[in-house]
């Protein structure tokens, strides 16, 4: 999903794809590696030496997950170096943010609704907020498709839906929990599709489908249900998240993502505010209802204390509270993104990174042979 | 197989490339989510509630693919509605004809041959029938690939060649039985591949390679095999009836897909007919030979058994009666295409649908900004 | 990997994506029905028959890739008969140049650094030699690739990347060696990909990145750690390997290749000398190495007896012996490739084979309606 996924659904752009899929690889490669000593040192630690199994290289993709994400706000305006710079910055931030939900808030988050796509969403608004570029209509030619370019991203659109169900259940626990995070995502991912292209439909002026939303409007319905795939949401739950998504991020498309570019002056390249930014708060919601009104008659007295790993220092926690801490996980999250993103968009805009001119913006030929 | 192999196998249009993998996106949202409910009421309903695991969506995903055959015939010639409502129509029928096979005549279809592929063909064939275009030739010219595009259709093609030996033994027996589903599929595919590349150069002018049959009829050793490769076909017998299915279903391009358009009216975009409708045939056939040559020496009086679940109120049940149910169930499946076929293609030919004129088929342009 | 890593891989030229991926997918199908019967006779034949099961499709596989290793070298310069008559050929010498290394002399090589890579690549560039074209000019402008061209190769580049740890470690014993090998080789693929992309930038002239590098030499990593992943190689010593593979690699591309031509007289289209040539050859040493640097400190008694199966007839191996054997693998592999090249090269050189003409070199066009 990492690598064919993201770096093909960002090969929109008619004269971008070789930065969307090599740059998009640069920044996994060399984030995987980072993130798996940043990981390793919070959460495999001993004797000196950081234990790597397969379940590290997993959560190293993840976390490079939320470093696509952010990408995807500034794809086509920054130069190689500036990509490994945020690389290093937010990779270095998500372990500390994941750290903050998984071990002192004890919030579940199997899919990543907030630590991978809330996090990395706002995050990477807060840095194109930062090198915002009032000139940038120069280019704004280039700001297009293809043809074919539309049916390269549709490569990565499919890779990423299909494998969603299984990026959400990854590291749930085995058993009852994959099993209902996979058969969840899957029918919310169905459902939103649905939704995606009535309203694509119904709000162009003659009926006819946007490629950009069957592109990326798709894939809402699993961002949304990241963190409560893994409980009792129930299919039926998970087909409404899915519709109300659906709806809700290609309106986002339509309607907000030219607002946030003339009014806050966020020029959001892929539009992720709506694919990862609106979604992954409604993930995040929706976690923290499904955990609050869980109770024993559904899970079952040991199912339930699995579900929400109620063992240890935790054993008093009832899903009520458990519901309040998952809702201060999306605040923590929102916060490490804003603080994180300033942070990162300062540096990103001093002047000795070798970026575009606006001219030169979502163009391959500056960096490519 | 069923969003990225069948998506990107109908890409090969030079001008429908975002009709054919968006819409089929579309129709297999819809058709999964209305399979889980019609085989949910008619498989696992119990105490008012649809059991779901992960064989079910398995199952919806089968389903969804004898409407994606389906589909293949009417590309490009319909709106979204008219697929949408061709849908809903088909995975009914699925669902029932799927019932009459398994369940009242008790026959074996793991890779679905009768179920998927001659259903669908058949189906698809008999709705395009209703649907003929005198004036079709009027978009003739759009009817045709490019370069690129016969590309991507590639991708979908080995796509579907890579993952079909999974499909075929993906609800077989575990063990055994799936072991051998997958093995001979592979092998079936891979003589297939030969005697397509053989036959497509020995039936042209100059002896060219044609990319119409490098892409569809590689694929018919495994579609041929879908009823028997988790029997005894052996590695030899697989082999035999992917080399027999490359022959038919080139010669079938090149000879039969024509006179069908001239004689019969019957439109066939993509050549299902070639694909599908004969390999499917030819698969029910030697399933039922090679159940009514099942014996206990070579299966082992367990697996024997096992192989054809002669339990229960089926424990008297021989081989040869074996045989004639599973031919049974190959003229029951034609029976439902032609009957399901002729009730959905007359409801599409309602004028209301708002299909695309002739001069607009195999046209993204107008239901795609 | 083998179908659609490979296949897409390929289609980086221009005027020849139909080829690639063509001619790929048929000498593939070909070859492994023939791997089948050739490993079958070499390593499971019982009471005159071969016994088949799902890890003889996963080596016949691995033959075929040494095949599609070869055909990079001559890619656009041959026949579809000529391919035919060189994979019949090479399948055998695999087999037999198999045989001796893991039967005779007893050596590890889970991932094919040597069987695959070396034997693969300098078979291929034997063959090359032999069929020299100095007229070859006439069709350099063919010689290129276009914009999209370059991004269907790199659908080939990510599958091959993404699944090269299960590729190295699918025939590890399981357990401990396969986990080994799964994550030394995505630890060596990930450094790789930082290297080439630094290198591909520095040793341009304009700081640009070249497509050919970023496509091909990130790969090298994986190759390189072929025979050694499975071993106590480490993830630190991994990175190491990964790291120096990929300035190897690039520098290869930069400077070696065009020498090898003018110099040698060796045409190598798809540069397979820097992709696994040479890291072939490091992975041969690098395999040695760490063989006779083992230790049952590290291994585990246990462990240590079953990673270089030190059992029966080999009880009495020390580990400096068996770096010594790895070492003689290597020289074996060379001795095999270059006499199996110049056979079927001077087989391939007869001028009755319909090889075209040097203006036709690159070009679907005579092959392809």
């Amino acid at each position: 999903m990492i690598f064919v996924g993201f770096g093909f659904l960002m090969t929109f752009l008619k004269r971008y794809g070789f930065g969307a899929v090599g740059f998009n690889f640069l920044l996994a490669a060399f984030g995987i590696q980072w993130a798996l000593l940043m990981q390793g040192w919070f959460h495999s630690f001993q004797n000196g030496k950081i234990l790597i199994g397969v379940e590290n290289l997993i959560n190293a993709d993840f976390c490079v997950g939320s470093v696509c994400v952010a990408f995807g706000a500034i794809l086509g305006k920054t130069s190689p170096v500036q990509l490994l710079i945020m690389t290093l910055f937010q990779v270095t931030l998500f372990a500390v943010n994941e750290y903050i939900l998984l071990n002192l808030l004890h919030v579940k988050d199997a899919g990543g609704s907030m630590t991978i796509h809330t996090f990395g969403a706002y995050f990477g608004l807060t840095v194109t907020r930062f090198l915002y570029r009032p000139n940038l209509e120069q280019s704004k030619d280039k700001e297009g498709s293809v043809y074919h370019s539309d049916l390269f991203a549709m490569i990565g659109t499919l890779y990423l839906w299909m494998y969603w169900p299984s990026f959400n259940s990854a590291i749930s626990e085995h058993g009852d929990a994959q099993h209902r995070a996979a058969i969840n995502t899957y029918c919310s991912l169905a459902a939103c599709v649905l939704t995606t292209m009535a309203f694509s439909s119904m709000l162009q002026k003659k009926g006819k489908l946007d490629m950009v939303h069957i592109q990326n409007a798709t894939l809402a319905g699993g961002v949304a249900v990241g963190t409560s795939a893994e409980m009792m949401l129930t299919p039926y739950g998970s087909l409404i998240v899915g519709f109300i998504c659906g709806i809700v991020s290609t309106v986002g498309y339509v309607y907000l993502t030219p607002i946030l570019e003339s009014k806050l002056h966020i020029q959001d390249t892929c539009g992720i505010h709506n694919l990862h930014g609106m979604p992954g708060l409604i993930g995040g919601i929706v976690g923290a209802i499904t955990a609050a009104a869980a109770t024993e008659d559904v899970y079952g007295k040991e199912g339930f204390i699995k579900a929400f790993d109620f063992t240890g220092s935790y054993k008093t926690r009832t899903p009520s509270i458990q519901g309040g801490f998952q809702a201060a996980g999306i605040v923590v999250s929102l916060l490490m993104a804003f603080a994180g993103g300033t942070l990162v968009g300062a540096i990103l805009k001093l002047p000795i990174w070798g970026d575009p001119a606006d001219e030169n913006c979502f163009e391959d030929d500056i960096y490519w042979e």
